[in-house]
C-alpha cells in the first residue's frame, strides 16, 4: 500500500482536486452531468460498464501478480488502469479501478477475489457474531489508497470520474454466500428468516458504502454509481421491505454531497420505478426493457443508463451497429440518457467493438429530438 | 437401453394408454387440466419443476452410476424417478424423467451432462456443416426408452403426464455454446449474425421438439411444456425475431394433437406476451414478476404457471407458508392457476419442506375467488 500520492503527480494538494478538473477542461458542463440533469448537451455520453480492466491489452500488461484486491491498493496502477479506457476509447467519464468489495475487505471481514471465481469468503456471514468482522470503515486510514489513486486521477483527467460502492443486497450476498451464486438462497433465507440481523448487516455494508463514496466525492468524483447488481433476483416486495430502505440511504447521504448518482442492476424491469424511488438521478437498465418502457415504469423521473446487450459486442460490426442504432432510436434524443452497456464489458470483448461503438453514438446521436 | 417395457407392469398394449389413466382416475376433471382451461376445480393444482430427481433420498438411491441420460434411458428406473415425486409430495401431474437435451443427444449431435456442470459437448454448433449432426429424429427408433417408460407410467399413474421438449433457444444455446453460459455471446452471435443458419438450426430444434412431443403424447403425455428456459435473455426484439416463430411452430403442432400447453422461462417479465402469443394454454412466471403484472401483460388469455421463489423452500417454514400464501392471495383464486415454482427444486431442497407446501395450497387454495 502507498498511503499518499506519489509528489511526482503533483497531486499532493487534498482539497479542490475536482475544481482543477473542472478548470482543465473549460466551462462547458461535461455531457453526462447534463444527461444526469435530462439536459440536451453537445453529444450522447457514452461510458461502459467495466470499461476499466478485463478486456483491454495495456490492462494486461500492467495488471501485474497478485488479486485484483492487490492491483487496487497500488494507486499508480489502478489510477494507469482507469485513465486506459479514457485514452482508448474516449469516455465521457472515467469510473474507478476498484471492486465493490473493497470497502468490506478494507473493514477487515475476510473477503478476497478468487480468479476465474469472483469474491469469495472462507468463513461466509452467518450469525450475529459475524457483524464484529464489519466494522465501520475510516477511509482516512483503511482506504488511503483509493484517495492516493483519486489524487492522481484528478489531476490527469478532463472528464468526471464516477465514483462507486456495492449496493446492499449485492454485497451482502457475497458475505453470506461466500462465493457467487446463481440462486441467491442463502441470503434470501437469512434476510427473511431473520430480519433484525438483515437489517443490522446491509446497515454496516450502507455505511461503510457511505464512507467510501464521501472519500470518493471528497477527493473529486463527480459522480457516483451505486452497483446493486443482483437486487433483480429479489421479487418487487422483497426488495422494498429488505433492500430499498438501505440503498436510500446511501443514496439520500450522496444527495447531500450534490453529486448526480446512477442506481443499477440487471433484471430489474420489474423494479425500475422502486429503484428509481430508492433515490437516484439515473437508473440502469438491462438490454431485456426496452428504453421507453423503462421511461414509462419510471414516469419519466429519471435519466436512464444503458442497454446495449454485452454480448452483441462481440457479434460482427454490422450487427452491433444495428444494436447501437437500435438503443439510439428506442431513446429517440431524449436527454436523459447516458449510453453504456446493460452490464460490464464481458472479458473476451475487442476493444476495437467499443472503439466502433462510442465513435458512432458520438457521431449519430442526439440528445434534443430523434436521428434524421 | 430396454426398448421394451417389462412384462410385469402389464404396459405393453401399446395403445389407448391415456384412456386406461383416464378411466383408474374416474370422471372428474384433472384439476391441472381445468386450470389449463381456466375453469374452476376442486383444488389448486401443483406441481414442482424437477420435481423428479435432484433432491430426493428415493431418487439419490436408485439413481446408479453414469450420467443422468443414462438413468434417462432406462425406463424402470426412470419410471420409477417419474413416480417417487408423485408418491410423496401428492403433486397434481408426472412429469417425464428426462432431459431438455435428449432429443438432440439421441438424433446424435454429440452432447453429453457433465455431472456438476450441465449439459457439454466437446465439438460445439459453429457452421453449417454442423446441420448434419442434427439428423431428424425417428422416436419409434431413437427414443424407445422413452416409450417404454412412458408405457410403464400410463399404467401406475392416477395423474396426468406431463410430457417435454427443450425449446429452441435453450436447446440452441447449449449446443452453440457446447455448456451453461452465463452470458450467451455465442449463440446471440451465431443468431444475429447468420439468420439463416440460425433459423436452420432452430428449424432442426423445432422439429425434433416436434417428434419428441408428438410421441409423448401418443403414449399418453396428457399435457405438454415447452421449456424455454434461457429465452428471457434475450431482448423483446430479437425474441420475437429470432426464437417465437420456431416456439410458435411446436406448439401449434401440439394444439393439433389436443394436450394443453404450457410454455416456460426464466426472467420473461418483457417477454411475457409474447410467449403467451406464440401458442400455449399457460404461461410460467418467475418470482421477479407478480402474478397480476403477468395476468395484465397476457392479457388475461392464458393461465399462468408460478411463482414461488425457489429459493424460498430453504426458508424456515414459517418464511415459506408466507411466501407460498403470497403467491395464493397474488392469484386471488383466479380459476387459471397451476401452482409450481418460478424455475426448478433446488438440488439442496429439504423434501419435507416441499410436503408442507402442497399441503398447504391443496387445504387453503380457492379457484373461485380469494381465500376468506
Amino acid at each position: 500500500m502507498n498511503p499518499s500520492p506519489s509528489a511526482d503527480h503533483g497531486a499532493d494538494d487534498s482539497t479542490g482536486s475536482s475544481s482543477e478538473t473542472r478548470s482543465k477542461r473549460g466551462a462547458a458542463q461535461p455531457a453526462i452531468l447534463a444527461a444526469a440533469k435530462q439536459e440536451p448537451a453537445s453529444h450522447v455520453p457514452v461510458w461502459f460498464m467495466r470499461q476499466a480492466g478485463r478486456s483491454l491489452p495495456e490492462y494486461k500488461a500492467i495488471r501485474g501478480e497478485g488479486t485484483i484486491l492487490n492491483a487496487i491498493q497500488d494507486p499508480e496502477r489502478a489510477a494507469e488502469i482507469t485513465l486506459q479506457p479514457v485514452r482508448r476509447y474516449g469516455t465521457d467519464a472515467a469510473i474507478l479501478f476498484s471492486d465493490i468489495v473493497t470497502p468490506v475487505f478494507a473493514a477487515g471481514f475476510g473477503i478476497d477475489i478468487t480468479p476465474g471465481v469472483g469474491p469469495t469468503c472462507e468463513q461466509p456471514f452467518a450469525s450475529r457474531s459475524d457483524l464484529e468482522r464489519l466494522r465501520p470503515l475510516d477511509p482516512s486510514v483503511d482506504l488511503t489508497y483509493q484517495r492516493s489513486t483519486i489524487d492522481i486521477l484528478i489531476n490527469e483527467l478532463d472528464v468526471p470520474l464516477i465514483g462507486f460502492a456495492g449496493g446492499p443486497f449485492t454485497v451482502a450476498s457475497y458475505l453470506v454466500e461466500g462465493r457467487p451464486s446463481r440462486d441467491f438462497a442463502k441470503v434470501k433465507s437469512l434476510m427473511t428468516a431473520d430480519p433484525e440481523l438483515w437489517h443490522e448487516l446491509c446497515d454496516r455494508v450502507a455505511d461503510n458504502a457511505i464512507a467510501t463514496l464521501t472519500a470518493q466525492v471528497d477527493a473529486g468524483a463527480e459522480m457516483i454509481q451505486l452497483f446493486d447488481s443482483w437486487a433483480g433476483s429479489l421479487r418487487p416486495e422483497h426488495y422494498r421491505e429488505y433492500v430499498k430502505p438501505h440503498s436510500a440511504k446511501v443514496l439520500a447521504a450522496m444527495a447531500d454531497l450534490g453529486v448526480p448518482r446512477i442506481h443499477f442492476g440487471i433484471n430489474t424491469g420489474e423494479l425500475l420505478n422502486d429503484i428509481a424511488d430508492a433515490g437516484a438521478e439515473v437508473v440502469g437498465v438491462d438490454w431485456r426493457t426496452p428504453l421507453p418502457v423503462a421511461r414509462e415504469r419510471t414516469g419519466g423521473r429519471v435519466a436512464l443508463q444503458g442497454n446495449l446487450d454485452p454480448a452483441m459486442v462481440l457479434a460482427p460490426w454490422e450487427v452491433l451497429e444495428a444494436e447501437v442504432l437500435r438503443v439510439l432510436d428506442d431513446n429517440a434524443g431524449h436527454p436523459g440518457h447516458i449510453f453504456n452497456l446493460g452490464h460490464g464489458v464481458l472479458p473476451q470483448t475487442d476493444p476495437e467493438q467499443l472503439e466502433r461503438v462510442i465513435e458512432l453514438v458520438h457521431r449519430v446521436g442526439r440528445t434534443d429530438g430523434p436521428r434524421s
